[in-house]
């Protein structure tokens, strides 16, 4: 059963992008918003390799194999012109001065320079995935490697919006906390999993959620529209300050040419502050031998940006980190609620695993998830805050008065009603008419998370049956944790980065990034 | 035709190491110097892969899928053996402390995870090179990556001879500067365009070498041993910083337990010294507005290594980059010297090409380095520095008084010769039959530059015809630069960094790392 999630007639970032993915330069077009389109020099082709865009151009004479061949720019010394356009826009905050990173124009070799620097950049600073197309590349680190799926430059996006989204996060977090009434068979295992947590009275004293909340601006409304809170594995931390510090090296070199400025890409330290905040919470649990526990999938693609946090975990922290699948089963507990693993004490589980299907592939695996339940170890998530992240309960939260139940800050609630795009259900066959026939008004979120799953424009329509096209469309996502041990709140209103992913799905995309966001940062204005 | 060159009986450096390439983790086997050689608890099999490495162990319970599992030790926590070992070694300086590093009994488990958190580093740290079984990844960056090959630990090396190796190197670069004599037909087109040069009375005011003085220890005669020195195209210098720091990293988490201290492996600033001298160069010519044009390969595997002295130059000086190939024919020279490429003129031109039969497929290439040479922009190295870089000048510079013709300080003197391990030439037939009888006693030198040409021990046998079998020698590299301004000196004593490459020959080894140095660090002791 799916959720349809309401999207707006025109999603801002809803655009023509140059998207650089594993084996490919390629463009996507907006139907959405074609004022905002961005006139890529490349044809429309899937799949256009570097070795063409890095053709020969007169301005460097005849060379016999130019593939190899770029300049880099430093500033000042080659002129070029100055695409940077300001407009005003009006939200429901007020007029503001909106610049548009406007392409059309924009001159081809500097595009093929910049592409070029940003694949070196990638490669020396980890800005890198497994490549699906080579095996063993999501299972063992340093082989396959590929750069990440990334945008060329950065996504303008209104500093009121962004203002907005920060200021919301702490609050969505509260909201998740205190979300504890029992839901829905949605998710079974997960249900018996709290019904039964709910049955012994469990209490979890000490709580961490590390968090995304994923949004949409809407052109029409002027509103800012929370997509999904993510509040399992939410990815892209690592790997999404790895993208705001490419975009911000390439405004060095060539902010002045295309009249971006590199400080108008915010800082982004949500490897950090999630780093923090793990850290905290093992300061919290109060046993230094006590190890934090990572639980991975078998196989995982995505492992470098997980890397980049354990890396942060490593260097900066003293405990300890234990890799670890889900499907484990010699781990017990003590009388007292401790959690050991091999022998080892366990003070904070953090899941890289647990949200999809495929994760519980037997019993064994759901006990060993209620074995860490019953544990007084800090679960990131427990099975509550997960619950609360799902969209069935989103949708439910976007009801009205559902808010009140849990906050009590009327102005809170307010800005939270203002960025919930709304949910209706695919029990509702009016709706499902609807996005049949208007697919680009809605976005199907299927029922769970992980990367790659969001199925976008046409791809609605080919989803309930009718036709194959894949477009791309771009979010904004906030990080935020949220600690707390019994009625102290630790980390509350910390709320820190973001990460800009533009998802698309992999049926049609080919080459190694199907599946993967296409990674953005945002550029204020 | 080819040059011996003789090395000793005990190859210090000639060992069994963990050796850890694209796609398997493989260890040598020292037949010169059994009593350090590492037991190194894997298989003797070619190709071992990770995944067989972290297999499941008693002490983490049962797993069901262990591929992805590897556990990051911070120090203090888990009690294991201390192996550093001390003993006295004599050499011609006197007595010393050394400390082996001893694998023999180190746990299993610990090197799994050492060799899982040593892949993960290369990974997010761009120690990595485009694996010559992916196509477009000598071409394209970003595509195609793979961790470089390297040692999982460093090589112990004594201090002392370590310090004697940073004292030479000035005096090396030095010699490459005086040494202007007119050489035998040898590489006949560098010749030719050296006579040419000659012949016209060319004064090269501004000079720059970028070189790289690669030895050997001899643990029979205490004396540390000149391989090469290369004087053109010296690479490493950018992933070897890389591997210090990687062997830094690992011994920080793990050193204590296996008894090394982080802080005995010397700081690496090759790429930052080697980016310094060419800013320098830069300035020196003195156009602010002129280039300093990279004349690469068009398909280079080691792109990663020039990527980061690239990425020096382009974050820390202000002029511009342009990378280019050595066929070039659109070219000119003013009639003042000037070097103009595409119409912008050319200040300092670096060599990471040009030094292969292969890069001069035509005439073209060759013109394109006469112009080169006519011009007034530095060359690094200029026709008479890579001249002096070639074996076979090596090996003249090796006969008695000659090395008198160059230099003037007799200390300076017995210093070199002390290095020179002695050149004959192919053409001496009893040298020929004394390589068969005892290959162990000769490496022999291909007349050509570039990684994974040398070949070793059994190998010189089979190159003469007889069998095939493969080990490797690991050398040390100390980088160093020389610039001059006419008569003044701009750096002269600026010796820098080492590297330490274990290079092995390409036939038997299998996997993408064929042909590639295995990069290694130093361990002061």
């Amino acid at each position: 059963m799916g959720v349809i999630h309401s999207s707006p007639l025109s999603l801002s970032p809803f655009t023509t992008a140059i998207r650089i993915t594993g084996s490919s330069v390629f463009p996507y077009t907006s139907k959405a918003n074609p004022e905002r389109v961005i006139n890529s020099p490349f044809n429309h082709t899937d799949n256009i390799c570097l070795p063409n865009l890095l053709k020969p151009t007169k301005k460097f004479g005849s060379f016999s194999h130019f593939s190899h061949i770029s300049t880099c720019l430093g500033s000042k010394t080659v002129p070029f012109k100055c695409f940077g356009k300001v407009r005003e826009m009006e939200t429901q905050e007020g007029i503001f001065q909106k610049t548009l990173i406007d392409f059309h124009g924009i001159d081809e070799e500097l595009i093929q320079k910049m592409v070029y620097d940003a694949l070196v950049w990638c490669s020396l600073h980890g800005l890198v995935v497994g490549d699906k197309s080579v095996q063993r590349s999501g299972k063992v680190p340093g082989v396959g490697l590929v750069h990440a799926p990334f945008a060329l430059l950065p996504m303008a996006f209104p500093e009121i919006h962004w203002n907005l989204a920060c200021e919301v996060a702490p609050i969505f977090n509260e909201l998740i906390d205190r979300n504890k009434r029992k839901w829905m068979p949605l998710h079974r295992g997960l249900l018996d999993i709290h019904s039964k947590m709910l049955e012994i009275n469990k209490k979890e004293e000490i709580r961490l959620g590390l968090h995304r909340s994923d949004y949409m601006l809407d052109e029409k409304t002027k509103l800012l529209l929370q997509i999904e809170l993510n509040t399992i594995s939410s990815s892209f931390a690592g790997l999404s300050c790895r993208v705001s510090e490419l975009h911000r090296s390439l405004l060095n070199s060539y902010g002045e040419h295309i009249g971006l400025d590199p400080r108008r890409i915010p800082g982004n330290a949500s490897v950090d502050k999630f780093a923090e905040a793990l850290a905290k919470a093992w300061t919290e649990y109060n046993r230094p031998r006590a190890l934090v526990m990572v639980v991975v999938q078998p196989e995982e693609h995505n492992m470098y940006d997980q890397h980049w946090l354990c890396a942060e975990l490593k260097d900066r922290y003293p405990f300890n980190l234990l890799y670890s699948l889900s499907c484990v089963e010699l781990w017990e507990i003590l009388p007292d609620g401790t959690l050991l693993v091999g022998g080892q004490e366990i003070s904070v589980v953090y899941f890289r695993a647990g949200y999809a299907p495929t994760d519980y592939p037997s019993e064994a695996e759901w006990r060993a998830r209620l074995l860490m339940e019953q544990s007084s170890a800090v679960k990131c998530p427990s099975i509550s805050y997960q619950l609360a992240g799902t969209k069935k309960i989103q949708q439910e939260l976007a009801k009205p008065n559902m808010l009140e139940r849990f906050l009590d800050n009327k102005e809170d609630i307010a800005k939270l009603r203002k960025c919930f795009a709304g949910l209706w259900s695919l029990e509702d066959s009016d709706i499902i008419k609807k996005a049949i026939e208007r697919p680009e008004l809605f976005v199907m979120k299927p029922q769970r998370e992980g990367g790659g799953n969001n199925i976008y424009n046409d791809d609605v329509r080919t989803n309930l049956g009718i036709c194959h096209k894949d477009h791309a469309v771009s979010e904004l996502g906030v990080y935020g944790a949220y600690l707390r041990n019994k009625e102290k709140v630790i980390s509350k209103r910390a709320v820190w980065m973001l990460e800009c992913g533009t998802k698309v799905s992999s049926s049609n995309e080919g080459g190694v990034a199907a599946g993967f966001a296409v990674l953005d940062s945002i550029y204020l204005n």
